[in-house]
């Protein structure tokens, strides 16, 4: 079977351009194919508030209001996607950067108001991986934004955590897939302000633990729900993990 | 041979949501196999206004600054592009939104500063066409913003009109192409300011009568260039029309 490494950066990474651009130089050196799924950074907030829109945010995730809808498609799908492309493309990584919407390639749908109103943030419904699929046979490196789409015309801001979870299952049947979440932290952390004390490998029932007695809290909960789902779903290896884990297999690993 | 049509459609046509729609509903319906390369719109230089960036033209064409190409990324290869390919999209168009960075399909080169700095302004340099081939070939639909890069990881500005004249060009040897121009006028005018006073063929001898007496002016000459352009490189049908010219043959056909 074939090997595929999905990375997903997200948040600070990039932020910080000389992280950034190492980040990708050792992205562009993984020899299996690959996929780059990354988030938002400060760059959405920052313009929303230039132009007066408040950042709404529940449980660390983002309430998408119209304008703020344009701002995220317009800096995730623009900016950032475009910025990540050509940089890989100076290193001779054929990437292609696409969203959700593009090739139909992941249909979401408007989350259902409960207790809270998302707005235009979607959940992931159908990843259509046919075009991805052809797209790795002919060497291109898909570079995929967190914007997703209903297929009756609306755009939708979805979760790149769950992005990178809902691709790396769907992947699973053609390929062996290795997924790394990589972010700010060395890995998932017993004591937060600690970066040394890595769990280094995490179970269903030992997560299970940690969260009912709040070693793992808040922000790491969704990126860890997204983990497990991809690993019950088949995908070989998934790690969470900071920048050096796009090379070397550092961090902690998620166990079935 | 097989046909491949390729649309262009620019300015004013994507400020009025009525008149989009019913031009993306009329490019849904074209049978053959089919390219949107779309430009810019007000909305770039109404965020430039917002965000404090003076918009600078001359002669028609933008001179982009760094804060000026980050606006018009973000506006052309993110809103623009992802509403366009939502909307097509929900039409059963499977449309696939792309720079020239994406796969690398279109490099350009920054323009060498003579008269005027254009800044982060590009001329197009090489279209690599076997990734819109392969994607024609799979039933996609691919839909081009006028963003190009030079392959050293800088993106850079370019014409649209330019860049659908370039894509018709590269790819009438394996297709029998008709290229059509779409904007707020109903083709070449003698007199623009008589939409019914349309110039119904045009060729080279007239076309450089028309433009020694002042007939043909401003901003439509570098676009009459660029459909000329085409023509001589091979594209068999090339129209400047409004939008009545997606689904019709209206307007001016520009003749060898």
């Amino acid at each position: 079977m074939k090997k595929l490494t999905i990375i997903k950066i997200g948040g600070q990474v990039l932020d910080n351009e000389a992280k950034l651009k190492a980040a990708l130089l050792d992205f562009s050196k993984i020899k299996t194919p690959k996929i780059l799924v990354h988030g938002g950074g400060k760059k959405a907030s920052e313009l929303c508030q230039t132009l007066g829109i408040e950042p709404k945010m529940w449980e660390g995730r983002r309430i998408t209001d119209e304008a703020t809808l344009q701002v995220v498609t317009m800096v995730y799908a623009g900016l950032l996607s475009k910025k990540l492309v050509s940089q890989l493309q100076a290193l001779n990584c054929n990437a292609i950067g696409l969203s959700g919407a593009d090739g139909n390639l992941i249909e979401a749908e408007k989350r259902e108001v409960k207790q809270v109103d998302f707005g235009y943030a979607g959940d992931l419904k159908k990843v259509n991986k046919k075009l991805i699929i052809n797209l790795l046979d002919d060497g291109f490196t898909p570079t995929i934004c967190a914007i997703t789409h209903d297929r009756k015309g609306q755009l939708l801001n979805t979760n790149a955590d769950t992005i990178a979870a809902g691709l790396a299952a769907a992947l699973a049947k053609e390929f062996e897939v290795t997924l790394k979440f990589c972010f700010e932290k060395a890995g998932v952390l017993f004591d937060p302000q600690d970066d040394t004390s890595i769990i280094q490998k995490l179970d269903k029932i030992n997560y299970t633990n940690y969260r009912n007695n709040g070693v793992i809290a808040n922000g790491m909960l969704p990126k860890l729900d997204n983990a497990f789902s991809a690993k019950k779903h088949g995908v070989k290896e998934v790690y969470v993990c900071d920048l050096l884990g796009i090379k070397n297999k550092t961090g902690t690993e998620i166990c079935a």
